[in-house]
């Protein structure tokens, strides 16, 4: 299978990699900016590019992995090709190309938060497709299964719900140890203790619903101890604010 | 080693469990409710009771892992004791014990998050220990060695500051997860979808710190996709808050 590669950014490194990994030829990397092109095809053994006019029009697929407000731009220019084009975007339709003059197109949106220079397996990597017809469809999701097993069927409004909610899961929390990681920071105290804590948190919901192993002050509504951590916070009106916010959530949660 | 433990919750069960396998007799479970002693002391092969005057006098180990706002009045009744009184709690100083009439004592905080039916490696749980003199802390550190290596010499304050830390990294944590199942089971979508996900944010911050890994639509101020997200979470207040409250604080740290 021949793959051009449109982006250079931290989808793009993990699925290209991945794809290439599975047996699939990256024959282009293409970048606005050729110098980010260039970096991920020296790894990938590709081509680098940053004019669309030399997109390779042979390749079976298109992967379109760049920021969601480009895509529509870049997919108009990409015409003639008989490969099947896919975008990876979980908060942007599958409308988006529609009006565009491509035989066949989809969405696989990788349910999944990629760092360029973190590898991860991508048999862990839930793949969410989309395609514009069943024989389409069929065949997405032979492409994707060489990828893993972890293939779900989304249409583009479950998959917007799903980015969401993956925002509260991943984005968010991540916000949460990086406060986490400040507070210590402050009080010189090292950031690795939480690490087990932080390990098991997110261990525990893949065998029990969030609500059944909810812990806390909150929970417990120990208004001391939510007091004594205001107190503690009281120079980062911020964080009261998030302290503040979510602790009412959790109660009414358990109300 | 013979150990009372006073108390019969998540931290109790976890803890004693823990010092049972690693050798030590756990004589006497107490609870002011003695059904919830009894389910504990079956486990544990010890004896439930719910009256403290019958506190076994010749323990080595007094673990009191009850409420907070509990410790001062059960500790309070530890009297002619020679065996070294512990409690077991992040938000409180170790000075609760200072004016009974205790011989020696001192605090073993385990900084991880327990439920009653899910075991946890005690290699793996970081253990902040406390005492109220260089012979009573040589003494807990070996009691603490037991259970694992993850030993930290921790102060009252910083203990504090610790638990706080924990509530973002964990409580708070869980409670996203339970947002986002929220927002999928509304729209009849598996949460098992989510798992991989949720295991890789926590994975990422054991080998990097959490800022060097954010990802999402408020670290790339991608405004299109946030506004979306809001649309789709106008029927909640709530949740429109929170994420308002947390996209806004990511927005400024990478200012």
């Amino acid at each position: 299978m021949k793959i051009v590669c449109l982006g250079s950014g931290n989808v793009a490194t993990n699925l290209a990699s991945a794809f290439k990994t599975s047996g699939a030829e990256i024959v282009q990397i293409w970048s606005k900016t050729l110098a980010n092109a260039q970096a991920l095809a020296s790894v990938l053994k590709s081509q680098a590019i940053d004019n669309l006019n030399e997109i390779d029009k042979d390749a079976d697929l298109y992967l379109i992995c760049i920021k969601d407000d480009a895509i529509i731009e870049v997919a108009s220019k990409l015409t003639e090709l008989k490969g099947l084009v896919l975008h990876t975007s979980g908060a942007t339709g599958m409308d988006v190309f529609s009006n565009l003059s491509l035989t066949n197109y989809g969405v696989i949106y990788p349910l999944q938060t990629f760092s360029k220079n973190r590898k991860i397996d991508p048999s862990t990597i839930p793949l969410c497709i989309e395609a514009d017809s069943e024989e389409t469809l069929t065949k997405l999701r032979s492409i994707a299964a060489k990828l893993g097993p972890l293939i779900y069927q989304v249409n583009s409004v479950d998959r917007k719900i799903l980015h969401l909610a993956a925002v509260f899961a991943c984005n968010f929390t991540n916000h949460l140890y990086q406060i986490s990681a400040d507070i210590l920071e402050r009080n010189h105290l090292d950031f690795d203790m939480l690490k087990p804590l932080i390990t098991e948190t997110a261990a525990k919901v893949q065998s029990a619903l969030p609500k059944e192993v909810q812990t806390g002050p909150a929970i417990r509504n120990d208004e001391l101890t939510m007091r004594k951590h205001l107190q503690l916070l009281k120079s980062t009106p911020e964080l009261v604010n998030i302290y503040e916010t979510l602790s009412k959530s959790i109660k009414k949660t358990y109300l």
